[in-house]
């Protein structure tokens, strides 16, 4: 059997020397962090999403809303683990995960490889599963701006028939 | 054997006490509502072109073009269920929806179990196995002047190999 | 064994007789054209980042970086069948391929057949597997203001368990 779910998440970039900016579990360095209630790691927030879309889980959205303080700058692998841990629960493992991320900066090319493997682990996945890709607007909109960053997500899941 | 199919669609949201807006099937109550020649449910178009998309059937602007007369204000469930006649007549079946819906209003948390519970009566489907996710493109572009919202949808559709 | 990936890519769109617009692989009659470095083919661009991330084989900019002169002006089904032979190496076919194209023009209704023959073409797949769908966003944003276009979409890659 299989499952497939889609998650999308936006988030601001400021230019805030001071805040870390995270992205699939990385501490990037740059001059920008993305604004936002936990850690704002878009990346781990649309892979979240699009597991709890393949099993109807809800959003991550609904299992850690921003209005909870214990949320405040919470590392977001500890969301991602445990939308993992939601669907092996239930018999369910994850097959491959896609990312397309839309946006100027920071630029993913010259760290794609450092954040596609801090995503593999987070997801416990060989690295042949897990796809990180990048794209601008082409300077159109607010993502053309730089106003912030935009991506999506999409998982395929298994389950053994047997089961 | 399977398929994949994406849906995306984008509706204006306009101050409107008296135009129903109608999301996934449900009337819901606000003060706003959906721009558009039909019942404008941005949650049913998208996933109504996911489903025609999965099989190469075209799209629905294609299948009920806005010019028709016969569509104004016509109840996207009506679009739906025949999108979902199409596969069925070709002997495929629908394996899950999930639905990303950004947009800051309506807001989708107090109503999502009503949305998931339509929706899944009119694609003749289980709960477990249909979604609505929600975000917000976190105030940036026209999504984040709450201009209107846009819906992503993906499905996965299968076939008996006997078949 | 299945493999599902997503690919966007974003176009600008100029007043240009002179320059081709290109779409799937068709020279379209337009007085405008896409802006690129290559012949800046959105249809072809989008598959081929989601061919590469269904195998988590990085993205086009990666593998045909817009410094290239030698791509200046290219044609993308290069692109696209190069990215094909890469999963077919790997002993992966392509199930089916659906696109989700958000842009006022060039209209894609008209020239719909055409593309999606071109396409298939391309990718060397029955014309029941691949999908090209239009919206619009409705006249909101970058996208609404004509400004440019974006492709949205996902593919299905499998193979034989045998192997």
């Amino acid at each position: 059997m299989f499952r497939i779910g889609n998650g999308i998440d936006f988030h601001k970039l400021i230019h805030e020397p001071f805040r870390p900016l995270m992205l699939a579990g990385v501490e990037v360095k740059s001059e920008y962090a993305f604004l936002g209630h936990s850690d704002a790691d878009v990346i781990l927030h649309a892979v979240s999403d699009a597991i709890l879309g393949a099993l109807s889980l809800g959003d991550i959205g609904q299992h850690f809303p921003d209005t909870d303080p214990s949320i405040k700058n919470m590392d977001s692998s500890v969301i991602t683990k445990k939308c993992i841990s939601l669907i092996t629960e239930r018999g369910w493992k994850l097959v491959n995960v896609d990312c397309t991320y839309v946006g100027d900066l920071p630029k993913i090319n010259p760290i794609r490889s450092e954040l596609i493997q801090s995503l593999a682990n987070i997801l416990s996945l060989p690295l042949d599963c897990v796809s990180i890709k990048a794209t601008t607007s082409e300077g159109m909109g607010a993502l053309g701006r730089s106003e912030g960053v935009m991506v999506m997500a999409t998982v395929l899941l298994e389950k053994s028939s047997k089961k």
